[in-house]
């Protein structure tokens, strides 16, 4: 422990001062011209406004390819690619549906929304008595009396986590694997409590996989306070929940990575990739998730070309297709380097939300992870004050898996995030313009290191 | 500064390991209190939504102070003193109005405010020729000119500045001082630019402080888009606007500090001061500014006694009267202090919005500072990465200057501060429970610190 911390020390030192103090001055333009004249917001506005909700395979995929095509020409990209990949093609079908079937009482509606590539239940709807889950491991006690039933995964969000993403990373579990796990025993649909602390009640979607040796049951999503309010009556007495979900698989269909690019004026072949997802959850305008990360990897480009620095490595802005619910646009675009033999030197993703920036977290040698720390007080004037070990994203993922390149992610303050993740409320005016500004000048100001001194 | 880096070190290195893993544990149990069980965000929503904007005099001055002392009870405290203050007492009178009369144009509504203190129109309103300045230096040069004329002092929010607090104390004179300013060279009403970068259009308001050698003339502010736009215009053609405001100063009232107070185990004279500012202007719910600051002071005292911590020096919240439009308040606590000879060892004040924390500014001696600094590894966790040279509060600054105490301020990200400060969009909606109730642990780990310790 103490040795690592000597050779930090040492490589802290070792920077020389003087390349310090231009690359201090380089950042500051990047800053200025961000702050001053950023077109991230502006652009965000017309994803979000003009395009809005763009699951893979929905009409407004192709919108949304359009405009970050025609966005990336704007910014300055010397070539802007299309990459197409097969992604798969969910549909809501239509408006979810639940209530409370109380004996001698007037229904109660509950919010829900039916999770991402979940099967409907048909016109008729699904009528079953609820049963209350805390856990995996309390369902395991009561599978002899799962079957027949809605299962109701009743999981809080842990908010004794100052990072917000440990609480998601503890409960995603029962979004991903609740439907086959409550399957597997016999259960006809799932509820579940959305991974979120958000004092409203919006029901937050996102992906559920079906385990194939079980039946594939529908399932749905209810906000915190309808779940407090469905746990409260169950105390009392047992209920029937009728729900109505109208999901459907259709066959997989293309859709595009959008690639624009900067080519390198010394070493071409070597390739820094930024970027976001381009797809989004259907129930709002995926503003933080991801219509951030794609502005902000524009911007990187647009950045560079503003303040008259030329890469000495080719830049890469990927919009990414389909993160959501199949991860298909990262898979293809590192198969793509693979097969071409692309030499891929760092890559970096914006997907925790378009949040006053704190840190990266980093997937990549002890030596790199070093040499990334050593250009801590050069970022810290704008608000990173972290390097942590471990982090990327789920586009940039498979790039590490096929290639071994080493990973970055941004780290926005992730207080907010849980609120709008995969919810209604994730729309253009929860973003605030100089927070997404600053995610964009400290990613820039990474991405300018990286290009000048190599990894 | 090598030197003082190395006393920084040795402070760190001496400080007892095991004393840090006990107070990591203490601190984390408050941290863990305040995420699960505060009462923070329900007590804003009390204030904010049932109470309201009380700016000094007006009726919920006196609601606020019901509520605060209440609060203060119900939190814990061995006693709450309610210290009666004399404090301005200005009121807006009615809406105020501005039109741009465009010669053969239909006129142009303006959306203005005017500033707090500032005197009135008069019912008929007044209408003359706009002259805009973009500084004072501006003004200084054009003064023959400015005779008769209604000033618009279009100064801009710097926005490269990352910390805001930056631009705002660049720009506010012109809210300040302006109006004398003009009026000095025959102006007969001001316009100023708001300070602000939101995107949107709400005039920002705030004190203005006449210079008793000059006329006393009406004054108020624009959003940023009104401002654009008359700028625009002026640009173009000269123009009149017709302004009527309808602001008076009454007569002083009496207000109060509420203060809850636990009384330390074993040394009850040596006082620790949190506190936050109950008034707030008038045109919204003063959630951020500063009923976050309030409701945090309040928290501490419910956290200490929730974990069972009894501390040994006297814990005080102060929700102070009249930082707005007059510090008053402020001046009474310390005031009484210095009559009392009472023994302030230290003062924490939370007046920057109840958004994440990132740091405290500190106003004491080198020495102190290091001590706290030495504290950093115990703070960073939560999420405070710098303890910087520079800070306090409006209402605690007095007790430095009548005593010497030591001042901290708590420092959250201060990028969506100036989107609401003193405008409509002040509300409750505008406050993360998470965020706000982050700043309570921040401040009660710091506060816990100073008063195992000592300062």
């Amino acid at each position: 422990m103490r040795l690592k911390l000597f050779t930090l020390v040492l490589t802290i030192l070792a920077f020389n001062v003087r390349a310090q103090n231009d690359d201090s001055l380089k950042i500051r333009a990047i800053a200025d011209e961000i702050l001053l004249h950023s077109t991230a917001y502006e652009n965000l506005r017309v994803l979000t406004k003009q395009v809005g909700a763009r699951l893979s395979g929905s009409p407004q995929t192709y919108k949304a390819e359009t405009w970050g095509h025609k966005a990336l020409d704007q910014a300055g990209a010397d070539r802007v690619i299309e990459q197409p990949c097969l992604v798969p093609h969910w549909v809501r079908g239509g408006k979810d549906e639940a209530w409370i079937m109380a004996p001698g009482k007037k229904n109660q509606p509950l919010d829900i929304l039916a999770l991402g590539n979940s099967v409907g239940t048909g016109p008729k709807g699904i009528q079953a008595p609820v049963m209350l889950v805390n856990s995996f491991e309390e369902l395991e006690q009561k599978k002899a009396s799962v079957k027949g039933k809605i299962v109701f995964y009743n999981a809080r969000f842990n908010d004794t986590y100052i990072k917000t993403f440990e609480a998601y990373r503890d409960a995603v579990g029962y979004r991903a694997a609740g439907p086959s796990q409550a399957a597997k025993y016999g259960a006809v649909a799932v509820l579940i409590r959305s991974m979120s602390h958000s004092a409203d009640n919006n029901p937050h979607t996102g992906s559920t996989r079906y385990n194939d040796s079980f039946p594939k049951i529908p399932a749905a999503a209810m906000g915190l306070q309808d779940a407090d309010r469905l746990a409260a009556l169950l105390e009392k007495e047992s209920l029937i929940v009728f729900l109505k979900t109208n999901g459907k698989m259709l066959s997989d269909t293309v859709a595009h990575n959008i690639i624009g690019e900067i080519t390198g004026s010394e070493f071409p072949d070597q390739i820094i990739t930024i970027g976001g997802h381009l797809d989004s959850w259907d129930p709002a305008e995926g503003a933080h998730d991801d219509g951030s990360g794609c502005v902000q990897s524009i911007e990187i480009l647009r950045v560079l070309k503003a303040i008259g620095y030329k890469p000495k490595r080719t830049i890469r802005a990927v919009l990414f297709a389909n993160e959501e619910n199949g991860t298909r646009g990262g898979s293809k675009y590192a198969e793509e380097a693979r097969d071409k033999k692309e030499k891929h030197i760092f890559a970096l993703e914006s997907d925790e939300g378009g949040f006053t920036p704190r840190g990266f977290g980093v997937t990549m040698t002890p030596e790199l992870l070093n040499k990334l720390r050593s250009w801590l007080p050069l970022l810290a004037p704008y608000g990173i004050s972290e390097i942590n070990n471990g982090g990327g994203g789920s586009d940039i993922g498979p790039l590490y898996r096929e290639l071994g390149t080493p990973l970055a992610g941004l780290q926005p303050d992730s207080q907010r995030y849980f609120d709008i993740h995969h919810a209604r409320s994730d729309v253009f005016e929860a973003v605030n313009k100089r927070e997404l500004e600053l995610g964009a000048v400290s990613i820039a100001a990474l991405i300018y290191l990286v290009d000048k001194y190599g990894l």
